[in-house]
């Protein structure tokens, strides 16, 4: 059974393990994870050891088959926290039971991506057949497909010169670069799958010839792992269960429109919001709606890191939160500059015992 | 006739001098200028040339008793630009014209503020003092007054080691944290001018023991100065014009209610908004309603900066616009963590040449 | 038996464990480790979770008894690497063996550091005593004594809000300026026990009254520990083997000629290098030779990554290895803006088997 | 007459003139400039606007023929310093007047460098082309050069952009990474002009596909300049005065026996260093010597400021003055990872009115 419950728990630091007795208090055990989705608090970039550390600590209680996405970077007022995902049952989860439309999840992940691999095709190619495999398993169409949570690897100076004694040519030399291009294959393997684009949309998008976008798919990248982590939420018609999610595409790092919309939406079916999953980018451009921003030219600081911290200003303002998973770099994860946006949400009343206090 | 009229225009580096043009689309000349307020892009911080460059670019155009108050950091989503604030009338400043309550501006400066006096009583009083001058040349009482804009001075090496020499004690001997201590007092100095605490009151908070804050100070300082520039912007009754102003005070950097509370009444008023300016800071307690953050524990970031990003973020997004000037640091200057926003507005239609295009 | 021998390993991340196989390769086991000494890879500030990564990685194989240290921030041209103190006999520490002055160690720790006594008299003595008991457990006098390694803890926000929440004033509420402070309190500590200075000397140091310092105080600051671990190593008059140490203070960041003569004496020996451990800061003046250094003015990057760049540089060109241990900010630890270096080195030939390749 | 002298003065700030002051100590004016060569105390990154503040500082100041470079970053112990380079003669140029081999001098500029050249051939070849004519106005052989120096463009978002639009793919959209193409291209012009290279193989190594480098070329790229700026000294055997130079080229950043041997060539001719000027770069294998480096995986900090850091550590401890001329990024200068140091010196006694007390 798919349904999934979903518990959030602030961390104090990388390693905190409280979360495990978040799990217990409402009657779970690590062995029922799914999946745990965090915000640690290092700089979200290649040399991220906080992600590493937390992915070692959880490492240990996680069922072999669950995957973890450590996505770094606080920036601003983020909270570092955990995001635990786990399957459940009609008899253990608890709420309003709406008929229908609950959330489902499960979680794959392609081989290890080979260096060469990395920023192209194959990589997208590998991605898709998860995804696509995920919602096959879970009965998903496309349009009841809600987020695809993707953590992927990048490539170390190593990595790079490996690479290139072994006589290839790794999609770039750039470390921090590489990150992007990873994010970028990712994320158009996700668009494949949900019939976003073609496989050839897909090339040509990895080729920088066409711009084509997920309107669901969020993906990260890290030294952390070598393969592709991939995580599929949905609402099934089928599955019963308080939990939901609605999903926009903010088309900018200033489209407060989008996502109040969509807080509306949870608001009128009477939600509560339980968590919210964001991109966010500087605008490739260098300006949003025609105003220059400095995102790309400020070599003290990476542009993943501003643009989490602006746009986690705003979503976290907007809905009174900054425990949210606001990720930076968006490549073909919504338009040019702006990002998909997930918020889960809970229809009844609030579960008292929730970990936040 | 202190009447005033608002011009905003977007820079493409600290040394774009494009906003004169702006200014003689619209019948003004630099001889007009009362004060240059802007965001330049640097880091904000205690090496930020961006400022100093901005500032040796339009000392030589601006009147000799007009004041510029420069702060850097356009972390995230926010656009370098200067905000131009000329001494106007009737007759040249075109736009619905209500019956009094038109914003009205002075300026003025201490003298050099002693390094030793840096952060302390000293320096609040001399800012008090011509924060008073300025509200009574006005004819403004405490409650008309929207915004204290106040730039000041801070301690660089150079200058800790000269106070040493001389046997004195620098109220710090870090060069970054002297930029919180000036903020601290100049903040402290506009409160005790507009009646928000007593002498006593401002001592007592220099020294930690007391908090005291003021509702309408924004408080920005740096190297390129030796004394403390003062703005007073405030409604007279008896001034006429379309330009208007609003204030409130965010209590945290979530606040966003209070933002869009703020906005709903310049939307009321037909108005439309010029510019928003406002303070940002790290929550000093570490945490912000009850989640924790990560501004003050991040070594490689300045917690000023975060928080710039953040709230502009969160300001730009519900503005639309990210030509605002938000500016980090906010000691005593709104409650611990939140910090004052003001709104300037016109009311009646917007005017063709602004310079944004 | 104190004698001990020293190995050291490259590391490709903070939780590569490889070091293990060169101890096996040598004959030891991780029973045998006294120390880890280690150059991670992340800012050496107050979130650098590469330090708490290694020490997670090591926790699970050090003995009870045995300390670590972590020191982060490997910028410029030093390599991560962990350097391996093991007990040995002389039976199973090979080469040369000069009668007598071989190297000795030890290690201890203190109790936890309240937060209110962190950077205080109190963490002083308290590292003072576990000096002394080490000396005398070795039977050192402080004249053969080369090198006192010591890691303490710093101030989290979380910490310093917890201070004030039960009234108490932490000795700084700057969360980077803390780690200073620890490292000047378990400096001052080393110098009392080595009668470098007297207690009430360290207290008047700790006021910023007395310039006091040690010449073989090493100490480096992190959040991963409570406690202060101390390592003492020496050379003993009545120890056999062929490892030695030699140590010289340098004046200033250029001092190139004290680090010259002293990897002389150990060229006139016949030795060669096995390690160097060194520490580095930013001369507090704001100058060095009367040329102004910017380390304290660089608001984008802290002044101990400055320094352990330069001093790094300079350490690493002389001795043609970038493996080596420099850390960041010398509070009484040398002169200031100098700092110790200790050369561990050994008599005869080097061994094959060295895990550098 | 190119007959050349240098006075070094040390800076206050981007914006200190003070230099003006050493030269009418010395006999000279403004209008004797040739060069000014300079290290502000920016990131020496895209937004270092401290270059941009020198820049328009002394853009006032210099003869129209005359150039500037001011190149960016401080890092670790360098010290913030203006190099006054002035035409000079035998009258009025003291010291040791040696028959033959006086240092000469001239300058150049390419024209403005089109956005989609930048990095490319043309960019090499224009450089080449000025390059080669100064060294035939000052009749040079290419044996008799110590130093090409060159100051070029780089890419800010902006430009990308407009690239962009006009249909045209610039070398690379990363304004950081434009920097170093730029450097490269230049490079390879300096080493077209000199013989150490062919234009077949600078086109060749543009592509990645072979590796050649100039041992005489220091190049530095910025905001703040269109065109390319080019400076030739040289040894002239018909040139009278006590200044010469000596160059090597260090074969990594560990390299202190080349600049040890050459700092004792100047010793022994009796020598006194007046400058050194040095290029530095991380190693863009990752590794120095077999050791891992940390540089292009450190997200934080640009490797070009690590790079600065660690070698302007090595060489101002070596000779023992910090206000030296170390810039970053060494692409085609010296071997990868290591890069050209030209040291100039003076014969005979120093010069009592020297600016640096």
């Amino acid at each position: 059974m798919a349904t999934i419950d979903v518990l959030k728990s602030p961390t104090a630091s990388p390693d905190d393990m409280s979360g495990l007795k978040l799990l217990s208090d409402h009657g779970y055990t690590a062995a029922d994870l799914l999946a745990v989705i965090a915000k640690t608090e290092g700089n979200g970039c290649v040399n991220d050891f906080s992600r590493t550390l937390a992915a070692a600590s959880w490492a240990s209680v996680l069922p072999s088959d669950a995957v973890s996405v450590f996505s770094g970077g606080t920036e601003g007022v983020l909270a570092p926290h955990v995001c635990l995902v786990v399957s459940t049952s009609e008899a253990t989860c608890p709420g309003a039971h709406a008929p229908g439309g609950a959330l489902v999840a499960a979680v794959g992940r392609t081989g290890p991506v080979r260096h060469l691999d990395l920023g192209r095709a194959r990589q997208a190619t590998a991605v898709a057949e998860v995804v696509s495999e995920l919602c096959l398993q879970l009965g998903l169409t496309s349009a009841e497909v809600h987020l695809v949570l993707v953590k992927c690897p990048l490539l170390t100076s190593d990595q790079v010169t490996e690479c290139e004694f072994e006589g290839g040519e790794p999609v770039t030399r750039d470390t921090y670069s590489s990150m992007a291009r990873s994010r970028a294959a990712s994320a158009l393997g996700v668009a494949m799958a949900l019939g976003e684009c073609s496989s050839a949309g897909a090339e040509a998008a990895l080729r920088g010839e066409l711009e084509v976008w997920s309107s669901v798919a969020s993906v990260s990248s890290g030294a952390e792992l070598e393969d592709c982590k991939v995580l599929v939420v949905g609402s099934s018609p089928s599955a019963e269960g308080p939990l939901r999610a609605a999903h926009t595409v903010m088309r900018d790092a200033l489209d407060s429109d989008a996502v109040l919309a969509l807080l509306r939406r949870v608001e009128a079916e009477g939600g509560e919001v339980v968590q919210v999953l964001a991109k966010a980018e500087a605008d490739p451009s260098g300006s949003i709606r025609g105003r220059r921003h400095t995102m790309l030219t400020d070599s003290d600081l990476p542009s993943t890191r501003h643009a989490r911290a602006a746009v986690g200003g705003l979503l976290a303002g907007l809905v009174g939160d900054s425990a949210i998973y606001v990720s930076g770099g968006a490549e073909h994860q919504g338009p040019p500059g702006g990002g998909p946006v997930t918020v889960l949400y809970r229809l009844g009343a609030r579960r008292e015992s929730d970990g936040d206090g």
